[in-house]
């Protein structure tokens, strides 16, 4: 399996001549930044600035955005930014005084859920969101096993790190005594029939689950994003994970739904994910778009879980929960609901993927077009009838696609799913320019 | 041992009758937030705002802030929002692209450290950076063992909470064969001699290290605070590090310097709490002051160190080093520079211990003062011969000092020690208040 955040980087070793500027900025964050440094795209893009669905490059080249899922109501928006610098001029602190506007974000945003789940914990990731989430779990039913898909991820906590595949690769191929970390195939609805897709991984769970009882670690969790966002995009049918988390919950487990991807609105149908599923989770938790960019996460959970940990070793997450966060977070809902945003994601997307299946008869290696909402992902294939991985083919694709200045990304253990998951703003016109551009770029590959 | 993170909160079961409105905050706050909803003092205080060294609260009365490290350039100051609302209406954007923002910021931080500290990976959190270093020390040494010390707190994520006896309390009395962490003692200046400490630490961290190869784990870092925030503030005399940390070395182990809270200028004399033990450290963490309160933490080490996980695992930090973290610390040491503040620190550090050391005399209470530029300690005794912990009387000092709008905090294993921790902007007026305060609030409870 490659690693799947290093899919679609920058190779410093196989790198063909850059810009003498790009060069040189390339080679100062290498410097700065060491190993650590990895970028996207065989030649680097240096950003300036953004707005709406746009990104735009030094040069002042405009970036059709369709792979940015942060600033989710859209890059720089206004009413967001101006809500920061307001907040931030005026109180930035910890909550541990009383603050009305974190009381107020908090009320707003648990109405969004299921009753049950009535306890906010804010923090300032999703890596520190399922890192508390796994915590929660493990102090609740006083158990270590946690069970996740073949190549997700969950963050970069050491905790979080150990049950993402797609991060730490040695989790893939534990699956034993050592490790309390079990992984079962994601839900491929490009190879396995929709009947059998919820049947097959309520399966996988229960020998997890079985094999994480005999060795003595117990069912803590299922993590599972709804959405599949590592394991390469998968939303239907509706339901399939029902099974499945019935299965954990009969092991005293719990079913944690990360809705770091999913959630506020981008598949759709639903402000979370797992509503698709017709599911109540025991927690969720959340991150990325909260803040649009201003780096929040955030915990929901039912009062006795959150106390199992609480009340005996307590939680404080200092830049968890300030007025700014809060003043953020309200800000992104107000624009999701005045903007209409999920719905748009809704039509928009389903406008999208109508115009990706137009292209499968046109080209073999367009396997399959599959999504929810603005999240959406275009498999490709050698051989359509084998269905064998076209990994090389989707590194050439999202190359070709930024040289023509439309940003996608990958997902999958082999990196070959074409991951399209633009700001919720996103037009039908930018699905034009998005759906020309993947035409004229697997054209000029010769398909 | 009290857990260090609850020093100091209001208790809803044993509260006197709050003000209405306070009251209301308080339940709203108890039913959206449940078991996580820990404030301060007796009677909870509303913030609203906050300007330089005051926090106003909501009938616009204005409170002296002696406690709080995050503001560390001055509660909402200008300079550090301006130019945060200006690069979050421009460009606000994960590290996958190039930013000469960040460039500019990770040259201009990594001048301020050793030569050999030369790569820097941020983060969000102090929390995210003390959870990055312990992988990056077992990733390159190959061993788990951390040696801590006794009230120590690095932060709250599943690893870095394992670490923190100060949080979960089970690490303080385990120190055996199920968990590779071991705890050493404080360096207690006020019960061991200067010339004693350094050995003490150097010998318990030896017989720590022994035990843990005994028991398999091998020794991958000593992890400590050279303020010791949590154990209770001891900072003299400097260089009592260097013997612990070459025993360290000897058994294969990294130094990690946690340098969440006494980074970025507090200490006075240095703008690192290692330079004042003339130390290099393996690696650095960072967080807290570092954005003046914009979520961002950082970890500088050696290329080496660092390859060491990120060659095998890689690490991304989605909210770690965008342009608007960039811009947050390029104007926090903007203003640190422009405005002198450490030098202020060094100085209205030196006059506060001065003026506190002459209420020894009047108040046998006060056993000790202690601290290094505006890190400052009062430790609170029932006798000044026995030099017992005089817990309660601390508590009561906080909140009288809360009444007379002045805002401290508590550290130490039995809360006993008063922590005065201001913004750096503080001055000899400040430090005037503070201690007329102090007197007042001692007079006052029968001292």
């Amino acid at each position: 399996m490659k690693e799947i955040l290093a899919l679609n980087a920058f190779d410093r070793a196989t790198a063909t001549a850059l810009d003498a500027d790009v060069q040189r900025l390339v080679d100062q964050r290498h410097r700065v930044m060491g190993a650590a440094s990895v970028l996207f795209y065989d030649t680097p893009i240096e950003m300036v600035s953004a707005r709406g669905a746009f990104l735009y490059d030094a040069n002042g080249l405009a970036y059709l955005d369709c792979y940015n899922n942060v600033p989710s109501v859209g890059h720089a928006h206004p009413h967001v930014t101006a809500a920061i610098a307001q907040q931030i001029a005026q109180l930035n602190i910890h909550s541990r005084y009383l603050h009305r506007g974190m009381h107020a974000y908090a009320e707003r945003l648990l109405a969004t859920f299921p009753a049950a789940l009535s306890n906010l914990t804010l923090t300032c990731t999703g890596s520190e969101s399922n890192d508390l989430a796994l915590r929660l779990a493990s102090a609740y039913t006083g158990h270590t096993g946690v069970i996740v898909t073949a190549a997700a991820y969950h963050g970069n906590t050491a905790a979080v790190a150990a049950v993402s595949p797609a991060s730490v690769r040695t989790v893939a191929h534990s699956g034993t005594n050592a490790s309390p970390v079990r992984v079962v195939r994601a839900p491929d609805s490009y190879r396995v029939s929709a009947a059998d897709i919820g049947a097959r991984l309520a399966q996988d769970v229960e020998e997890a689950a079985r094999d994480l009882e005999q060795q003595g670690f117990g069912v803590s969790a299922f993590l599972v994003d709804s959405m599949f966002s590592s394991d390469g995009v998968y939303a239907d049918p509706a339901g399939f994970l029902t099974d499945a988390v019935a299965v954990v919950r009969r092991h005293g487990g719990l079913m944690i739904a990360d809705e770091v991807q999913p959630g506020f609105g981008r598949t759709g149908g639903h402000l979370w994910g797992f509503q698709r599923h017709n599911l109540v989770p025991d927690i969720v938790t959340m991150g990325k778009p909260m803040g649009n960019g201003y780096p929040m996460g955030g915990v929901v959970t039912r009062p006795e879980i959150l106390s199992a940990l609480c009340e005996r070793v307590g939680y404080f997450n200092t830049f968890g929960g300030t007025p700014v966060a809060a003043a953020a977070g309200m800000a992104v809902l107000d624009v999701l609901e005045a903007e209409g945003l999920m719905a748009n994601a809704e039509q928009v997307g389903a406008y999208l993927r109508e115009c990706l299946r137009e292209l499968i008869t046109r080209f073999p290696a367009i396997g399959d077009v599959r999504g929810a909402g603005l999240y959406n992902a275009v498999e490709l294939v050698d051989d359509p009838t084998t269905r064998s991985p076209a990994a090389s083919l989707a590194s050439a694709v999202i190359n070709g696609l930024r040289q023509r200045r439309v940003l996608i990304g990958a997902a999958g253990p082999h990196g070959h799913i074409l991951k399209l998951r633009p700001p919720l703003c996103f037009s039908r016109e930018h699905v034009d320019t998005l759906v020309r551009a993947i035409t004229e770029t697997l054209v000029s590959l010769g398909h």
